[in-house]
């Protein structure tokens, strides 16, 4: 057999590192990379249109988030799987009823917010709070570069180019090293007022500093540590931990393989990574996995 | 609506903690104790039938590990889904199957294997293996008493009563620290020797004492912690972690609880955790869960 036949959609980061993980997954085939303008760079066939790769099963979204809602329903009506990592936590249950509509209309399955945060991270949440159901979670990221910050950040008014990384002060709460390219003219000061006052820095404790050459600071490294201490039944104090040291790009489109192989083992509809059984995730047989892992 | 009618099966340390979680957990009822002696102590109804309980949905098998296939099968019979914390690794693919021709028999459900280890830990290396598909993983268990390893120690020759205590060394090597009360008479170099011979021990670096009075050192905290380091995709160096400080026979009970009320959302068969989704182990709306957790 051929392997589970896979298009990646779109080449940023996580894309490009989508492109490695299937191509290291042993039960998957690379059908190709779709992106709108090929660079001649790509290490696979690459389309503007995903008709022309041939039978596809399931599609990796490696876009922007907020395109991804449109691409998932265009991707289930042509009867192709997708696997996408959604990260805007509030807005998840709603785009899940819009794939889960589209998904069942097209007897196919779109697993959603599949990445580390939301994602992994919200499996071992789930988990969490199910074996000590009173009591409190925390998650704290980082240290790491956060994509939305460093976006938000280069929209301000006399920023060239911006990266904020995420350092974790524990119980859920951050600091933010904003680090910018100033256009010429602009104030260091200025710059840092309007950032202060953005939605997305208000409420957090946010520094500020100009550098000449932003590519110099930029790690794909990142790191999440969550805790929950509580109460199973009566007794309290239980304390659970969870922490990861990773390339976000990597672990990102890592588990994104895994749930495109999950999502071919599931009944028609939208699923979020806690409605998936950990075993369908893995390949190989089922029993195999059991005698490995239980 | 009365909630998911539950019976505690057995009352050792686990049926005991299993009555304070079910009574705990708002959408279950308690309808009793199964036990064949009652001692007058119990803190509900107390039967030696569990016929005589009216309508059970879910019976939670706290009984000596090996007791619980056979069990399983005759609750199953009955019509009553079952969840256990089965442990002994070697043997869950066979008990699996003659629990799953069982449970499909009479369209019921068994949870297997539904403790901390296996249980919750088998979660965890599942989803760890899946997004970072190689390396190893490392399971270090302890401080805390090991059951199996005390049973072993208490059937020795001039043992009156033994406590083992296991101590993580690190890259799943353990030591095993063992308590023991002495027979009268007997010498605590041949107790250390057989110790030492048996199976159970012979790998493991090995201490004995011999104490007065081994009440005084039983405390029921135990912990793990699990680390894998591995590759995603192309990309080296993922590091995993997860780190448990818990009460063994309060968290075991508790995910008995929690994989209780996902039995009754799952087709006729048997499961072990990994195969369940982590939404089904907890209580109230799906879309609330994901709201919350994702």
């Amino acid at each position: 057999m051929s392997g589970i036949r896979v298009a990646v959609v779109g080449y940023g980061h996580v894309g490009q590192y989508a492109v490695q993980a299937v191509q290291a997954a042993e039960d998957m085939e690379l059908a190709g990379i779709v992106r709108r303008q090929a660079s001649g760079k790509e290490s696979a066939t690459v389309t503007d249109d995903v008709a022309t790769l041939g039978a596809v099963d399931v599609a990796l979204l490696c876009l922007p988030t907020r395109s991804v809602p449109q691409a998932a329903v265009a991707y289930l009506n042509r009867g192709i799987n997708t696997v996408d990592s959604y990260d805007i936590h509030t807005s998840v249950v709603d785009v899940r009823r819009d794939l889960d509509a589209a998904a069942r209309r097209n007897g196919r399955v779109a697993v959603m917010s599949a990445g580390w945060d939301p994602g992994s991270d919200s499996v071992v949440r789930a988990l969490m709070e199910a074996i000590v159901p009173r009591g409190i979670t925390y998650t704290n990221f980082g240290p790491g570069m956060s994509m939305g910050h460093s976006v938000a950040v280069k929209a301000v008014d006399g920023v060239r180019d911006a990266l904020s990384v995420t350092i974790p002060l524990g119980t859920g709460v951050h600091r933010r090293m904003v680090y910018v390219e100033l256009d010429d003219g602009a104030s260091l000061d200025d710059v840092t007022a309007r950032i202060k006052a953005d939605p997305y820095f208000a409420h957090d404790d946010t520094h500020v500093a100009a550098v000449a050459d932003l590519a110099q600071l930029v790690d794909m490294g990142h790191g999440v540590e969550m805790t929950r201490k509580g109460v199973a039944g009566a007794t309290h104090n239980q304390l659970l931990e969870f922490s990861m040291r990773i390339n976000n790009p990597a672990l990102t489109s890592s588990v994104m393989v895994a749930c495109a192989r999950a999502s071919l083992k599931q009944t028609p509809g939208a699923y979020t990574m806690i409605e998936l059984p950990m075993i369908d995730l893995l390949a190989g047989e089922r029993e195999d996995a059991i005698r490995r892992l239980v």
